[in-house]
């Protein structure tokens, strides 16, 4: 897979696109980043990229013209067969989830534009973008993040990216539930205790406990998950006695 | 406002912490960014900070000792009286939002605990922890990221760190609605060129065609928003005849 970013804030992706997982991907050859500052493209004396937006207002808008050369320059050599996903981050564009990332995935190239504390030109949207993303309703500086966030995401999909020993922990949303509670050494931590029966060594009860602890979680802090989980007859009773005595010991 | 960042990966943080508005805010001294690797509060010869999880199971689990050493550290010296919010980033949190990051704005100190692809041992969860946050349901390889994002938008809500020019454009959910469309120079670009009414000059035609342009994109794109808005009887009827013109033209 190759992801280009167009930003005007490249060195913010210096230490996120070297460390950790993006940083072994790309180590291994699994995944090309690249960022490309769109100033460069712009096509006057004083490099500016914004103007003021027509109809009057405040703020600056980000211009069309640098960022449809930036991007062409990226696709120009490609063949009319092999379409990147241009992908514009926005507060105003489609919720990303889990799976706007397996989809993404399964893409060869992806191009990212990120804006900063502007507008894009409409026209941007209208007829260079083909998705256009929002990581959540909350007001960030820029783009630069919302794109390291879905990359992040959407790169330890990639097959070969996570060993074995990081794949299985995090994968909190498979099964639609948050996660059980895990404990690890000491037993006991400053008077603390790991719940007896994660030492019994009775690995068909420890899954009960873990699938009802996540079960109940989920239930406590968001409801809403519940409604795309199956569960068992067996388990909705007794999430319903749950319920219950938690009402009882409210009262 | 002083900010500091338990994580194994201080490195990622360089670049985001060093540009634009958080680093800006840095210089001005309006706010301490720090990284403190837990690492070094390891008390084993291997400084290893996870083991594997009671109850078997894939994935490894990180130690309560070192992220309770790291964080008493940072709050030894503080009175009982100033106590900082120590907010865990995690898949299982409390929806990040913009309330929230005004909430955190007010706050004097924040410490942010990143795990990475491991879970969490759980009684840091529940003996040290303040506040539990995620920024999605998306499945990213560690804190780091989500941390990045609540402190970019915290940060960018403090007094004088940002200026008048930046603003106003990017504040999409003070409204409610997602933005409407902006246009910059050149009125024509490749054939597609800006909305008339932005070069009338009639100021009050051009504030009702944007909050239209608002309401409508907010009601094809996310509709779900709209419950929060609350529309004129006016802007009410508008949008209703522009859902069965919609219908009209679809059938």
């Amino acid at each position: 897979m190759r992801v280009d970013v167009l930003t005007l804030f490249p060195a913010m992706f210096d230490g996120v696109f070297s460390a950790s997982i993006l940083g072994k991907a790309r180590d291994k050859g699994l995944v090309e980043l690249n960022t490309v500052n769109f100033r460069d493209f712009a096509r006057n004396k004083h490099n500016t990229v914004d103007d003021y937006p027509y109809g009057g207002g405040g703020g600056m808008v980000l211009q069309a013209e640098p960022i449809f050369l930036a991007v062409e320059e990226l696709t120009g050599a490609l063949s009319a067969s092999r379409k990147p996903r241009i992908i514009l981050m926005c507060p105003q564009g489609e919720p990303f989830s889990q799976r706007k990332a397996e989809e993404l995935s399964q893409e060869d190239h992806l191009i990212f534009i990120c804006g900063h504390y502007e507008g894009y030109d409409e026209r941007i949207r209208e007829h260079l973008v083909t998705d256009e993303l929002s990581i959540g309703d909350y007001v960030l500086t820029g783009g630069e993040l919302p794109a390291m966030v879905v990359i992040d995401s959407v790169v330890r999909l990639l097959p070969g990216v996570l060993g074995n020993e990081t794949s299985a922990v995090t994968d909190s949303f498979s099964t639609g539930l948050l996660e059980y509670p895990h404990y690890t050494r000491p037993v006991e931590f400053r008077g603390w205790e790991v719940p007896e029966i994660l030492l019994s060594g009775h690995h068909a009860n420890i899954e009960q406990w873990r699938r009802r602890q996540a079960i109940w979680r989920t239930w406590r802090k968001r409801p809403e998950l519940l409604e795309h989980v199956s569960l068992s007859d067996k388990e909705k009773r007794w999430l319903e006695e749950q319920i219950e005595l938690l009402s009882d010991t409210t009262e």
